[in-house]
């Protein structure tokens, strides 16, 4: 059965976690089943998108206002909902997003100690009452993560403030899918990779049956 | 007697209302009466607020979402406000900015359409309770204005819906001075500019008076 409205997947995680290949393997297992399916990523997603997530991501306004940093990020989400997510989602198709704004609570609240009910004000101006049908956690200790990501394994200082601020993140986005079991489906990816895909996979068709699809 | 806080004074108008000239003579005003004065615009006023500025003003995101547009403006706002105005009050010093929050109100809310209380909604976010002390508002018919600021006797249709946006961004802009009769001063500017600067001059006496400084 077909559904009329697209739904809306994001995977969220933290550094090493293995995101890039396996959104591509989610990709596939959407497809494979016959849904059309947009891939995009946050920041950014749009033109405008691209050109905040540069003033955000660039090292020429380093030091810039936190409340400004959480507006930026919101007009970028703003634009790619309006442009580019919403009308997707309105012709049926499945939009896959490497990150939304549960990073942002992860990321800006607890990494960087912005307070999470201004996240939520902007979070509720922006989209309303909407949110991702689906949203895979990608879950793994920073030590292993960042392991994988290339750093090496006796951290100097400034890796280690690092590993403290990566802890926080990942205890933020712990806590998001504790709130929320239903939605933020937590996977092990500290597993080897057709661990984590097995894993992906059970948490698709268990997501795809229970939309009776 | 000297005040501890500075003050917060801002300008608007429409076009040729003559905003330049004026924030000069105001300017000149203030430092007459010994006060250390901050000069500064809006969008703009810091290197992230003139890169944002940029994004709004250039013709390369036309067509951006509405959301985008105000959540940009005060991420531009946010950033001024902790970077420059703020601290310049702090030490004393008063700030004189071309352009605030009422020109969101008035070209975005009632020139666009946007609604007032989203808009509302991101002033008190990046603003809480601040405000500014003093707020001149420019007026003239808009006609006069658009003659002074070059253009045409005869509008073609583009002039013409030109003309009917600006007229309601001048009737916003004297909602929000019946609105807050307190802090929006109104000055003719459709009159002789020694006569606008008369009423300048009373309004900022006036002002300081009520100080007591």
């Amino acid at each position: 059965m077909k559904q009329k409205q697209g739904r809306f997947i994001t995977v969220e995680g933290g550094e090493g976690a293995g995101k890039s290949s396996n959104l591509d393997f989610i990709r596939q297992q959407l497809e494979a089943q016959g849904k059309q399916v947009l891939f995009t990523r946050e920041p950014g997603g749009t033109p405008l998108g691209e050109a905040i997530r540069e003033l955000l991501l660039g090292h020429q306004h380093q030091g810039m206002a936190h409340d400004s940093e959480l507006l930026l990020m919101f007009a970028a989400r703003a634009e790619h909902l309006q442009q580019k997510i919403l009308p997707a989602l309105a012709q049926g198709t499945w939009v896959l997003c490497d990150r939304f704004t549960d990073a942002s609570y992860a990321y800006q609240g607890s990494g960087r100690g912005l307070k999470t009910a201004r996240i939520a004000q902007l979070e509720q101006f922006v989209q309303g009452d909407l949110r991702p049908d689906l949203t895979l956690l990608l879950d793994l200790p920073v030590e292993v993560g960042l392991a994988r990501a290339g750093q090496r394994s006796a951290p100097d200082r400034f890796e280690s403030e690092q590993q403290h601020f990566f802890q926080r993140v990942r205890q933020g986005y712990l806590q998001i899918a504790a709130d929320q079991p239903e939605r933020v489906r937590l996977i092990d990816a500290s597993l080897p990779l057709a661990q984590v895909q097995q894993q992906i996979s059970r948490e698709l068709e268990r997501f795809i049956q229970r939309l009776g699809g």
